[in-house]
C-alpha cells in the first residue's frame, strides 16, 4: 500500500490488511507513521519514490492499482508493467500525458490495463472482451456538472465555491473543477483513445445529468451496449480486483423506476470550450495532451485561488496549446520537459489574465 | 425456406435465394408456387408437416429459423436440435409450450438455442457470453402498448380497432393485442426462463414507453448491462445468423440526444392482469404455461371478432388455468392434448362472457 503524506489514514489501513510493504512520499510521513504503528515490525515501510517502486513491484502482487493524483506514479506504474503486474488506473494524468508510452509497454509485456474511471469502466464492461474490430462508437456520459444550464454571461460570474458543488459525484477539489468545465470528459476522451485504441472521431460524448448510464458502445451492426448502475465508485473498483469474474456486490439493485427520466443532451461547445480542446489535442496527438493537462492544472488552481475567471481557463489552456510546438511522445523526459513548460507557460497566461478585484 | 400458403411471396424468395428445399403448408399453395416460378426444377418443393421437416434438416443448414406462429413448427425444431442445427426462435410459443422439451433436447445434442424476440435477444447480447452464476437479474423493458395510461373503465370499454394501434412496433394482430394486455411480455417472461434458466423471481419488467432499451441484465456485483438501439427487427435477426460474430449493419446509429428521455415506470397488475397470470403459470411451472398460451389465444381471437369485452381476457384465461390439474411436460403428446383442452375449455369460458351487443 502506498499513500501520499496521510500517515495516520494509511496507519489504519495497514493495522488492517498488514500489507508486506507500505509506502509513504516524505520521510517525516514514514516516521510519523511507524510513530502510529508502534512497534510491530511486519510491515516494511519505505520513502519517496523509492517506496512507490517497492510497492508497484512488490512480488507477491498480482495486480497493482494505481490511483495516485498527476503523474508522481508514471515510473512506477512502467514498473509494474515490467514486473508483469495486471494494471488497474484510476488516474487520468498518465494516460492522458504518457499513453503512448504507457500502451507500448502494456502490449509489449503482454498485462492488461483495467480502468477503474467510472466511464472507461463502463465501456469494459460493455466490451467484456468483444474484439477491437466491433466497435463502431464509444459514447462516454457527463453529468454537465453544476453549470450545465448557466449562460455564458452566468459562466464568466462563477465562483470556485458555486464549482465546487458537483450535482452528483463527490470528488477532489481539481476534478470537481475539471467536471464543472468538462475539462474532465475531455480528459476522459483522451483515455478511452489509449484504453481502447479508437480514434477522436469514433468517442462521442453526450450529457447525462442523471449519471445512471455510465457510458455505451455502439458495435458495428449498430447495436448500443450500456452499463448503467448506482453512482458508487466501489464497483468499478471491485471490478477491476474480481475481473475477469465478478464478485456478489454489495451495491443494491438498479431501481429504474425510482431514477426517474434518462435525460440526453449534445454538449455545448461554445459554452464549455474546453471539452472542444481535448478533442484537439487528441486529434494533433503527440505532446498536445500534455499541453493540455498541464495548462489546466495550473489554470483550476489559480480558478481555485480566486485568481483567473471560470471562462478564462479554457483561454489559458487554448493560449499554451497555440504556444507549443507539438513533439512526438518517445521517452519519459519529453514528457516532463513538455510538461514543466507548459506549467510556466500556463502560469504567465494565467497571470496576463488575472482578476482584478 | 417455408413458407404457411402465401406461394406468392415465397416465389419472389426462392427466385432471389435459391434455396434447395421450399416448402408450404398446403398442396394447393405449393401448386401456386410451381404455377408462379414456372420451369425452374432447381429446387425441391414439398407440402405440410414433411415440408416442414426437410427444410428443418436440410444437410446444408447450418442454422435454423423458427419464425412460425403457433406450435406448427414444434416437431421440426425438436428435429432440427436433433440434426445439430443452431436455433435462432423467434416464435414465442415454442418455448412457452414446450420449453422443457426443447431446452432439454438442445443441452442433449448441444446446440444453441439465439433468442430472436427482441429482448430476449438483447438479454443474449447483454450477456454476451457471461456465467449464467453471474445474473442476478434480468429486467425485460415493454413498451406498455397502447393502453399503458387507460383507467380500468376505459380499458372495459376498448375495441380491437384501438388495441391494434400499437405505439412502437408494428407486429401481426395476435401479438398487437398482446402488447395491449401485456401477455405478450409475460408469455416472454416464461421464455426468458427457458432461454437463460432463471426463475420466474429473476425476471422483472419494466414498462419504457420509448422502447429504445430493449432489455437490461443485473449481474451479481448490481452492475447494469443494457442492449438498446432503433426498434427494428432487422437487427437481432442479423445477429441470430452472424453470432458469435457481429456484421456491419444497414442501421443508423442511435441518437440518444434525439430520442428523448427514457422512461421506466413499474407494471400495474391490477390495470393489466394478464402479466401476473403469466408469472402464476411459470411459478406453477408444468403444463399450466400451455394452458396460459392455449386460452389466451381464444380470448385474443373472441375479442377481435367483436365477441369478448377487452378485460375479459384475463378472465378467460384465469378460468382456464383454474380449471386446469396440472401435469409435468414429459411428452410432446402431454403438450398437445393440454393445448387441446385448454382451447376446448377456455372456448367455453369465453361463451359465457359473450358480450351482448
Amino acid at each position: 500500500m502506498a499513500a501520499g503524506d496521510n500517515a495516520d489514514l494509511l496507519a489504519e489501513q495497514v493495522k488492517r490488511y498488514q500489507p508486506r510493504v507500505a509506502a509513504l512520499a516524505t520521510s517525516e510521513a514514514v516516521d510519523r507513521l511507524r510513530a502510529v504503528r508502534g512497534a510491530d515490525g511486519a510491515v516494511e515501510i519505505v520513502a519517496g519514490a523509492e517506496g512507490l517502486m517497492a510497492v508497484a513491484t512488490c512480488p507477491d502482487a498480482d495486480i497493482v492499482i494505481c490511483a495516485s493524483a498527476g503523474t508522481a506514479a508514471l515510473e512506477a506504474v512502467l514498473a509494474a508493467i515490467a514486473a508483469g503486474k495486471t494494471i488497474a488506473i484510476a488516474n487520468k494524468e498518465i494516460l492522458v500525458m504518457a499513453g503512448a508510452l504507457v500502451t507500448d509497454a502494456a502490449r509489449h509485456s503482454g498485462v492488461s490495463i483495467l480502468p477503474i474511471d467510472s466511464e472507461h469502466n463502463a465501456v469494459h464492461q460493455c466490451l467484456h472482451g468483444r474484439p477491437r474490430s466491433e466497435i463502431r462508437r464509444l459514447i462516454l456520459t457527463a453529468s454537465g456538472g453544476p453549470f450545465r444550464c448557466f449562460t455564458s454571461e452566468e459562466l464568466e460570474r462563477v465562483s470556485p465555491r458555486q464549482a465546487l458543488k458537483h450535482p452528483t459525484w463527490k470528488m477532489g477539489r481539481k476534478i470537481t473543477i475539471d467536471s464543472a468545465t468538462l475539462m474532465n470528459k475531455g480528459l476522459e476522451v483522451i483515455e478511452a483513445h489509449w484504453l481502447f485504441d479508437v480514434s477522436a472521431d469514433q468517442i462521442d460524448v453526450v450529457i447525462h445529468p442523471q449519471s445512471i448510464v455510465h457510458s455505451l458502445v455502439e458495435l458495428g451492426d449498430g447495436s448500443v451496449i450500456a452499463q448503467l448502475g448506482v453512482t458508487d465508485m466501489r464497483l468499478p473498483i471491485q471490478y477491476a480486483c474480481s475481473y475477469p469474474e465478478r464478485w456478489d456486490g454489495m451495491l443494491p439493485s438498479l431501481d429504474l423506476t425510482r431514477a426517474g427520466a434518462l435525460e440526453f443532451f449534445t454538449p455545448e461547445y461554445d459554452r464549455f470550450p474546453c471539452l472542444k480542446l481535448a478533442y484537439r489535442a487528441l486529434q494533433t496527438g503527440g505532446t498536445l495532451p500534455v499541453v493540455l493537462n498541464a495548462a489546466n492544472e495550473i489554470a483550476v488552481e489559480s480558478f481555485l485561488e480566486g485568481k483567473l475567471g471560470f471562462t478564462s481557463i479554457p483561454v489559458v489552456i487554448d493560449r499554451a496549446m497555440n504556444g507549443h510546438a507539438v513533439e512526438s511522445v518517445s521517452t519519459l523526459e519529453t514528457v516532463r520537459r513538455v510538461d514543466r513548460w507548459a506549467r510556466e507557460y500556463a502560469r504567465e497566461r494565467a497571470g496576463e489574465l488575472e482578476l482584478t478585484i
